[in-house]
């Protein structure tokens, strides 16, 4: 079997107006729809980030494929880091460094593969990844502080401005009510610390049982994320089940983590395998959120599951903005990954399109059943990709840049990390 | 597809007294073959150690297999932990640690479900690894001082007695012309350090450009391995490519490699996924070696290679005595870990007998062609297995106890480690 074509469609999908340590979410989020052809008439799927530094490098990378045995994942890797020598050159401004750009497109391409495979002989994609150990995978909701959009030409709201902890709470009830989710994750460092204490504070009167976190992707200085981990009750009895990345770089999370005993959790200190080491011989960090878009594809994952083993650390799942293929690759990962025992990350509910044939998977508990295949289980409805890459052409929008969005809420909005 | 019935075979194979630091092999070694049958007709192969305890394992687990689906390696994982709590508390005297049972166990069942796989979809096994970044797979000679063999009772002694530096290199000069090894092992601590000195260095003058090491499994002190290192001429410049397990255990090794920029490689101080993370801490080691054997599988020995990737440290291949089931597994790991970058250790030629059709292959200089499959790529000779079974049935052997088999040889022998 042998790979004979490979399409790249990126398109664009409504947004709603998000915040976070960097800025806000812009009114359009960028995802790139891959669809990798055989000469056995069977085709995979694979869903990447948008934006044009990773859309450049599929697009570079995707006629070189040519001839591919999708058995042969090193091979595979040898053609991208071949065509993108130091990440392909495109320096388009945009947060990738330059090898996680080989990363992410390998990881797209990847799950195409695997999805090929697992239809080839009858099976979910779990199987090839040494099984599932579970079907039913738990995600948690993920709460922002947002604003009310302003500019709704390209989708309406959802949910208006959400810019205090009651609204917040709101805003939990009424995911609550949708999808039944049994735990919460705060994306912070938007508001001050106190606020976003007061938060927490509230919903947990709001939801006694469910496990909490909140994210404020390095907005605080370790002082100040010491003072919040006590008047959040401190590490036993407290409100947090793990604190992600409460501090910007390695080194400030090993200054927090040596004066706390809160589990430390990050997407940002740990992003590659070799630095799984140096967060160990450091003790920065706890947990370690998988996500197969750049953690080299499903196979990546499930490495770094072994790896967290080894070195004593847990494994949550990181979620960007994203569609149903990718939620489907997420599903499958999470189901072979036995200690991946946090629930998922998933910005999906903040989005309402779908470009898989049967429409948005619903959450029934905060659970998803993993898709019983073949290969990831899911199918393309090409008629919705084209409405989202005629809206991607319409919104004439290659990047994502957050701060920038930001000026037009905050006008003299200044990013800083840390912050407080 | 689900497992139907596993056959469990103990075997004896003719082995010659070659020393090491526990002491010498006795008259036979003891293997054990596996067949995974499932209600396809495909028949899965496997080959264990087969001493007491493993064997005992194997057959514990072996019935609770039944209704097992191949691709979950996970259920396999568990089932073998459920049918063998404590290491299935097998107290027969061997050095297997408790929860080492349970991945020998698990490492042999796997390679057959892997081997049922890749007969299913006719691909090689490599390429359920990821695929093959090379099919000629080079292997080092693996040179032992030995004893004339006494009781030819189960099979012809290989070589004579090789007990000095002169014997040892025309052993090597034989081991050369037969199978044009391109790289040596010897395997060390059994002569005085300043006598192994001497053999490596006119190891070094009769072969000018071969790769060489030696392994004295613990046998010294640092300070004897740091006088031994300088006397094989130093690292750069010197005679070694890298020195296997000089001292007893990880903190001895610790100690050493402060000493000294002489890459140190073990399969005795790292065995265990989460002793990488203490090496890497300690920087004990900079080399570890592969083995599916107990590396939980194959699948496990990838995890190895993708881990010592990430650690910075040189991957390298174990060998116990075997025969051609497991050389096939060797070869197919061989060829998906990329970072494998030296040649594979084999006792492979210390025997005559095979239980695979087609009898024994034949290294074409130095290297072996990785078996195109389908799975494993070898099939059984049930003949053959049948006769050794047999021997294994009349050399009423259990078990393998080199200290005591070396009174034979030197009735006051006492173990000590470090000896020097
Ligand atoms: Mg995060
Ligand atoms: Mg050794």
């Amino acid at each position: 079997m042998r790979i004979t074509n490979v399409k790249i469609t990126p398109i664009a999908i409504p947004d709603v107006p998000l915040a976070n340590t960097k800025g806000v979410h812009p009114s359009v989020f960028l995802r790139a729809i891959i669809e990798v052809e055989t000469d056995t008439g069977l085709t995979g799927l694979g869903e990447a980030y948008g934006a044009a530094r990773t859309l450049k490098g599929l697009q570079t990378v995707a006629p070189t494929l040519e001839g591919l045995d999708p058995y042969n994942l090193r091979d595979l890797r040898q053609r991208v880091e071949t065509a993108l020598p130091e990440g392909g050159g495109v320096n388009a401004p945009t947060a990738l460094a330059d090898h996680k750009v080989v990363d992410v497109v390998y990881s797209a391409f990847e799950i195409a593969l695997l999805d090929i495979r697992g239809k080839e002989i009858d099976r979910p994609l779990y199987d090839l990844l040494g099984g599932a150990v579970r079907k039913t995978i738990p995600f948690g909701g993920y709460l922002f502080y947002k604003f009310a959009k302003q500019d709704l030409t390209f989708g309406p709201d959802i949910m208006g401005e959400v810019m205090t902890p009651d609204a917040l709470i709101e805003q939990a009830k009424e995911f609550s009510a949708k999808y039944g989710f049994k735990s919460w994750k705060l994306k912070g460092g938007v508001l001050h610390p106190d606020l976003e204490v007061e938060t927490m504070l509230k919903l947990r009167e709001t939801f006694p049982t469910h496990g909490l976190r909140i994210d404020p992707m390095g907005a605080w200085s370790p002082k100040t994320a010491l003072k919040v981990i006590k008047d959040l009750g401190g590490v036993e009895g407290g409100v947090l089940e793990y604190l992600e990345d409460p501090c910007r770089g390695m080194d400030a999370m090993a200054e927090l983590s040596a004066q706390t005993d809160m589990p430390l959790a990050t997407n940002l200190v740990v992003v590659e395998f070799d630095e799984i080491i140096e967060a160990v011989k450091k003790d920065a960090v706890q947990i370690v959120l998988s996500d197969h878009h750049y953690w080299r594809g499903a196979t990546g994952a499930i490495h770094l599951g072994e790896m967290c083993r080894a070195a004593n650390l847990g494994v949550s799942m990181h979620s960007n903005s994203h569609l149903g293929i990718s939620l489907a690759a997420m599903c499958h990962v999470a189901a072979a990954t036995p200690n991946l025992t946090y629930d998922c990350d998933t910005h999906y509910p903040w989005s309402a399109k779908e470009i898989i044939k049967g429409g948005r998977p619903t959450f029934q508990n905060g659970t998803l059943q993993v898709p019983e295949g073949p290969g990831l289980g899911v199918e393309l409805d090409h008629e919705a990709v084209a409405q989202l890459h005629d809206l991607y052409n319409t919104a004439m929008v290659q990047d994502r840049d957050d701060t920038d969005e930001m000026l037009k809420y905050i006008p003299d909005y200044v990013r800083k990390v840390p912050r407080w």
